[in-house]
């Protein structure tokens, strides 16, 4: 691959803008693979065309027309998979199976999605309710329907998922009939850039359908009306920003919000030592902190256990996280690649030297690792970091710093309120797991995690080897997370279309409502 | 009524602020009523005490026994009703039919959600949908729960429905377990106080579950957190500075905006003048315009008309608007009192003054009405105005413009996707009306509208007479609307308590998902 300057898809057509906003990099040796820039392209005119030709082209099909453009993608995407993998490699450092999780993450949702859609067949408008009486004249009723937003779904997605952070969002969108203008964070855009390529290539969708913007987000905020969708996956502080933006604000454009969070996985008390649960939870924690570098929105940063377990726990992930190959993800025995960028391995080493203020450094550090064959003044590596508070430990460090590397820390606990009460300190996740032998503890963690998590994995031994992990997210199951997760909501099936959709009430007569129903997919 | 100084109930006592904040006055006669302050109490630790007494207290109560709560709060306030009308008059200003729209509006929303709320019996978690499975093995599954939030529904109310407005939203966070701080506005905040003190005085609730908060709004944003709700109805500009406040960013506070709007009854084309359907739109619009003196967030704003119809429709409308009694609210002839104070009148009267420079003035002005028996200079009077805009005219102040009182513009349109863009001009709304003969035009109206209203409602001639108006909320429907109207969800039976809840997906095996679904109450 030579330094290519990647293009913008905007208005029908790839241009590219002046200079160089970002330069990409391969985070393992430096070398330069692309530059991206939109500076100087007409964002205004970008959401325009895809508002005027998108948006009705696009709602002039039925939910099962758009749900077969979704498994069309999906087969282009799995066409061209060879050289996804090799641009996952160089330009975000994935291993094999960390390019996997964000490759087929993308393509086995629009594939889900595909066949989710299906079903609701010749409708062009959705329902969830049945008609209800208003008043004493029976003919009088209401009914909820749920019609498409006729703006732009504008995706500020994140730059840990190049693939399966584009196509999940746009697969929710495009289904609902709204186009899409996705804006792939810029250090690691090569992928989302490719695939795009290939899609228009394909000729799948109709004009206006799909636009990227690769490159900065230039004053793109000031163009979005009150018709459009926002929905962003990132840091809290860049969420803040967008939802306090003037323009924003002004126009009332819906934002929807996926923040990073201190997502922790708890060992429940009465668990022992060397049991197929305590085994399962020690697995589960090492591999989500090592599994992408650690660079998973979801990944387990604070590790509950019971403190007369905490030297178990800290000894066998001590065991694991030794066994973990560092290095140059193209060798076939390396597990763990760099971060993607410099910028985000000082930003680790910043927030590993927080966390160590107030917890004991058990393995790893806030330098580079010396590694065979790895120029550490070129590369992004952060040696796997493990980290333990002293029980008791009242700071709030470490329940409010993401440090976004495979860095997580041990956290003893007393009995399962304290448990619980130090779960929620998170300040809302997206994610927590629980693991434990007793069914009637699990389902009360439920209860007790769920007002401050979007998702609770909730392990027993029946599921020890069979679920589906705590970092990833399946498309059937909501994602979004209350408070400092931001109070999102993506996906979780057919739900996931209600952030395209205006929910309306209609009161009418009720043969106008019974006309409406029986144009209408049941959304449950 | 003597001049009383308003209390707050915080942490469960009655407290009275420093000084004067507010002073409340009748806007009939300048009489002054009341004093508000809550300057130098404690908001932090009020949340607190919500937090730790009232929100363990509500959720130790299943559904059912919540809803017997709202019964008993129903039950209270009628039977103290007549102070309460005593009360809207002097305060508000408002006509009996007005102030029973707000405090009747209140108790049937009450009484509508006990018996909502008592089907579902013993639960204290709702479901809403069943287990799927995840992966391979069958036993591995999903389902979605949704448990109460464990933080304080933070309600900060309009003027306008001092009753409604507390207790259309404290039915849906009681109910679901959430115990609330209500902030009325403080210039119509005697009726609020005064329900209230009943309530408490009955001593139904446990304690914590209701605070009140009588005066300025103080520091009381810096002190939520990540599990509380705010719910705001009121102007877009406070819902911004709601919206972008730091520690509501910082924190991840969840945020629920109805803000007013610019909404738009249309009389569908090919109506003909004098026929039932035109007769019903012109008396839909001249009520709407001065119920309540216009002063409803769901208020007709705009009027739609067939360009051939513009004529009749302002002669209709002119006439009806003529015999409309303006004045003291307690003769009960009179048909329209006041704005609630005279800040509201003058913000009217430059609101006017700014139409009449894109529109025509066909009734009433930017001064105070001459009325007999009323003092001009001491009273919010704002005689019902009428404007008109000329064919094709493309400025967007009558789009733009609310004027909260009785206002309207008449628009006139050349044909039907004219009219549907004209009422999408309004940036999103809570609501839009159609009037039509024919039943396939009000089904093509609901599409065309949907995407940019929270509401439709569809009148035919089978319902002209019976429907329950364009301005009413009706608890069985959706309230919140797209964009301007701030993207918000209230109400709309069941659909309502999703504010207060928390929606969590829970992977686990189906055994765990099987006792989960058992124990909560299906929300569809």
């Amino acid at each position: 691959m030579g330094a290519e300057a990647l293009e913008s898809y905007f208005g029908g057509r790839w241009s590219r803008g002046q200079g160089v906003e970002t330069e990409l990099v391969d985070p393992t040796n430096g070398a330069s693979l692309a530059t991206a820039s939109a500076r100087g392209l007409d964002y205004a005119a970008a959401l325009t065309f895809a508002r005027e030709r998108g948006s009705p082209a696009l709602r002039a099909l039925n939910y099962e027309e758009r749900a077969k453009l979704l498994g069309a993608i999906a087969d282009v995407l799995a066409a061209n998979r060879a050289g996804y993998e090799e641009i996952a490699i160089a330009n975000s450092g994935n291993t094999k199976i960390d390019a996997a999780i964000d490759i087929d993450g993308g393509i086995g949702t629009l594939k889900y999605y595909a066949r989710l859609g299906a079903p609701l067949g010749a409708a062009k408008a959705l329902t969830d309710d049945k008609p209800v009486r208003l008043a004493k004249a029976e003919n009088f009723q209401a009914m909820h329907t749920l019609v498409p937003r006729r703006g732009v779904a504008v995706h500020i997605n994140a730059f840990n998922f190049p693939s399966w952070g584009l196509w999940e969002k746009a697969a929710c969108a495009l289904l609902s009939g709204m186009p899409i203008l996705a804006k792939p964070a810029s250090a690691t855009a090569m992928l989302s850039h490719q695939m795009v390529r290939d899609v228009v290539a394909a000729n799948i969708l109709p004009q206006g359908a799909i636009s990227l913007l690769c490159g900065g987000i230039g004053d793109l905020l000031d163009h979005v009306g009150p018709e459009d969708v926002i929905a962003f996956t990132g840091s809290s502080e860049t969420a803040s920003r967008i939802r306090s933006h003037r323009n924003v604000l002004a126009r009332g454009a819906l934002v929807n919000v996926e923040a990073d969070s201190v997502n922790a996985a708890l060992l429940a008390p009465g668990v022992t030592a060397a049991t197929p649960i305590f085994d399962a939870f020690v697995k589960e924690v090492a591999r989500e902190m090592t599994s992408k570098a650690g660079q998973k929105c979801t990944a387990i940063r604070r590790v509950l256990v019971p403190a007369a377990l905490a030297g178990n726990v800290v000894e066998a992930l001590l065991a694991r996280l030794a066994k973990v190959a560092v290095g140059d993800p193209r060798n076939e025995t390396v597990r763990m690649g760099p971060l993607v960028t410099r910028a985000q391995q000082a930003a680790a080493f910043n927030g590993i030297g927080k966390l160590a203020s107030a917890a004991t450094l058990l393995c790893g550090g806030i330098t580079a690792p010396k590694l065979e064959g790895i120029d550490g003044t070129k590369s992004a590596f952060v040696a796997p970091v493990l980290l333990e508070v002293a029980r008791g430990e009242t700071s709030s460090l470490v329940h409010d710093t993401e440090v976004f590397g495979p860095v997580a820390t041990v956290i003893p606990y007393e009995d399962e309120s304290e448990a619980f009460a130090l779960a929620a300190r998170g300040g809302g996740s997206l994610v927590a797991s629980v693991f434990a032998d007793d069914q009637d503890f699990l389902a009360h963690a439920v209860e007790e995690l769920g007002p401050s998590h979007g998702r609770v994995l909730a392990v027993d031994p029946s599921i020890a080897d069979a679920h589906t992990g705590h970092g990833i997210v399946m498309p059937q199951c909501h994602h979004g997370g209350p408070g400092r997760a931001g109070n999102g909501a993506e996906l979780g099936g057919l739900y996931g279309l209600r952030l395209y959709h205006q929910r309306t009430a209609v009161q009418a007569s009720s043969g106008l409502l019974t006309a409406l129903q029986g144009k209408s997919a049941a959304l449950n």
